[in-house]
């Protein structure tokens, strides 16, 4: 295997950023190829423990990394090894959904996000493991920092093989927690932008009006990348606010469920940015707000029984007790209270602007504490899932390290659509936020 | 063959709506296998000329039927016959999308509304012929009123075997004006509800954010019970309103381009309903709205291009040249420019309350005029555009003939998620209303 004879930089290959790969391959210094073999060889390290891929085909990911090496730079990705959460629908690999009802099942095209990758050079190096329908049925990932315990989900196999340096950046989606709560659990970044930025087609959709495609990677800058490829935005050019920017503290109503780690990652974070020069004013959330926990189970069981129709009248076997509880929940719903849950979400959208007052940003809390042990559950959406109802970008930036050396992350939140606005603060946040 | 020996009434079962259909098998009159039997005679002796199935096993569906009479009542749709318009999914047939591109293609799932259809008792009878994925390159389906006539698009056959009797029901999509059009033009009724009412998982998205699934029936009735059986509202059961309902007479900014038949019919059922109480006060349309039509044309480019992503990048032979020039179009769109359209069609939505001011309901012209000559496109989609963008629930009524026979159908607009009193409102409209 010659897979790590050209990683002679002192970072070796698959600990590289994206955007550094794409440089490094226009600048000659090393292959797509070699790229690929190291991620390749770090899989073959770590996946024993870590469990992060429901598909992977070395070869074929080789073959194409070598194409690429062969012909001209094909796009901003030329040579850069991509995670596909299992929810995709991929022509060349098995689409299974982390659902026994899809083992082996071959789709006949790729999502529109997978293609656009492929398109734009990026090398599909395989599938990650996904929740049951990202849902919250588990899959077999751990945690990076504890193989005892979750990695956080649905979107678990992207955000360990990320954290694990399997591969600098993966595709996930969140319908509750699924991007941010495996990015904090796992200690990286975690980026869903607003609700519509990136294509849903080929992905097979949870709730429709609460899923939103996003990103999982090591730095703003390449989940910025991906969201510019996947949507034309010029994220990735955008750096750090010039100023401090006005951000506001937003405890939620969920903070008394926040653990003394969570509370001194958001405490923190606060202080530090105090200090660097950010107002930091306190941004209550109007008691309006608290009922959006309960909206958003409504219409998540509402519309995942629709989403699951077929397999719930087909392959019922095949469904997990737990989702199973959900669809029967959603089938249960009468329309008129399903209507209701989607008016009062839309209506405390209205309300956003006047909430954000003078703020870029919010700084949130991202989840209760620290990954919990076990594998049986992937831990509570309800910090991320606030924010996903509400359809405005979130990202989460891991400032924070509990005690134990376990990652709590930090959330910001942006004004609906202002996705630029936040990567720009991120940039700023995550300069001056961390504890290290 | 006995397809029609049970036929006794003085209706042939292929022509009865579907509430009598599932009347007359819970009572005993007729079973399921006649009335496919009769739909499979029609289409027998007509498809022919109209080509309105993209795939029809006959066979299959007398099974299905068989096996349906063999058993207990399965549900509010149990024996009737529906068509499927191609751009869903089904797992036992062929899902072509109207496209050589996935010819013979087989999906393993069936689409949510195809799956909550067959658990509700329907024959899904086969599916019907669409325009190229939705859009605008027309199929081979003909109009049964004038072969030599476009059916209107892009639910051709959906709308076209409704109208022939070949079936009482069957589905749509609109992202322009794909149910309301073909409708109009074929005499029949075409029901689009509020954006978002009814699940798209399992359909070939065309354009995200407009897409809408809807309904294409011979009585609005039907189209409630099929709508109903889809989300779980009530609408079947809601009759006529009570008085003469407030309805404003909406000509909108494109009345200019109303030809003398919709003017005709638009104005004639104005003044018919007048007379019958309606005091149907005119209702001006902002100026702000004119931008709705370019609006439409900025979302509908950039979303088609990333619904079409992996046909563009691997199979661009097979896409026609009319639709190539939209996705080029939606490539070449900035993500800024999309985001502005985007804000700009949810800024008009804001305003609806006010536009429509005490009016249950909004009249407006529907098509332009009768259904043009020739085959090779499928009619102006503007009228309907203007509101599916909007995202309010729209139905067409054919209320009026021009003096060649040929339908034009008038254009009901509800408020936004008011579908039910929109239908009843409907049913009001269409017993007074019509010229004959």
């Amino acid at each position: 295997m010659a897979w790590c004879s050209m990683a002679t930089r002192e970072e070796p290959l698959n600990r590289l950023p994206a955007l550094e790969i794409t440089q490094g391959i226009a600048q000659g210094r090393f292959t797509a190829e070699a790229v690929t073999a190291a991620c390749l060889a770090r899989i073959d390290a770590r996946e024993g423990v870590l469990g992060a891929w429901a598909y992977l085909d070395a070869e074929a990911a080789l073959a194409r990394a070598r194409e690429l090496d062969q012909g001209p730079l094909r796009g901003p990705l030329h040579g850069v090894p991509v995670g596909i959460k299992d929810v995709f629908d991929t022509f060349d690999m098995p689409t299974e959904m982390g659902s026994p009802i899809y083992t082996g099942h071959r789709p006949a095209a790729d999502a529109s996000v997978v293609a656009t990758l492929r398109a734009a050079g990026a090398v599909i190096l395989g599938k990650t493991v996904t929740a049951e329908f990202a849902g919250l049925f588990p899959g077999k990932t751990t945690n990076p920092f504890d193989a005892t315990r979750t990695p956080g989900g649905s979107s678990s196999g992207s955000a360990a093989a990320v954290a694990d340096a399997m591969v600098p950046v993966a595709l996930g989606t969140q319908t509750g927690g699924s991007i941010l709560r495996p990015a904090s659990f796992c200690g990286i970044i975690g980026f869903k932008p607003s609700f519509g930025a990136i294509s849903r087609v080929g992905l097979k959709i949870a709730a429709e009006s609460l899923d939103t495609v996003g990103v999982l990677a090591r730095s703003i800058d390449d989940a910025a990348l991906l969201t510019d490829v996947l949507t034309g935005q010029g994220l990735a050019a955008g750096g750090e606010v010039a100023d401090a920017p006005a951000i506001g503290l937003c405890r939620t109503f969920l903070w008394d469920t926040a653990g003394d780690d969570t509370i001194e990652a958001v405490e923190g974070a606060a202080a530090r940015l105090r200090e660097a020069g950010a107002p930091l004013a306190e941004v209550d959330m109007p008691d309006a707000f608290a009922g959006l926990s309960g909206a958003r189970d409504t219409i998540n069981a509402y519309e995942r029984a629709r989403a699951t129709a077929f397999e719930w009248h087909h392959h019922r076997d095949g469904i997990s007790d737990r989702l199973a509880a959900i669809i029967e929940q959603g089938f249960a719903t009468p329309f008129e209270a399903y209507i209701g849950a989607i008016t009062q979400a839309q209506d405390l959208r209205a309300g956003l602007d006047q909430m954000f007052g003078p703020n870029d940003a919010l700084l949130a809390p991202c989840v209760p504490g620290v990954a919990p042990e076990g594998l049986e559950s992937t831990g509570d959406p309800a910090f991320q899932g606030l924010w996903t109802i509400l359809h405005v970008p979130t990202i989460t930036l891991p400032t924070h390290r509990a005690g134990d050396g376990l990652p709590v992350g930090i959330q910001l939140v942006g004004r609906p659509r202002d996705d630029h606005r936040l990567l720009s603060v991120a940039r700023w946040v995550a300069a001056r936020a961390g504890t290290g």
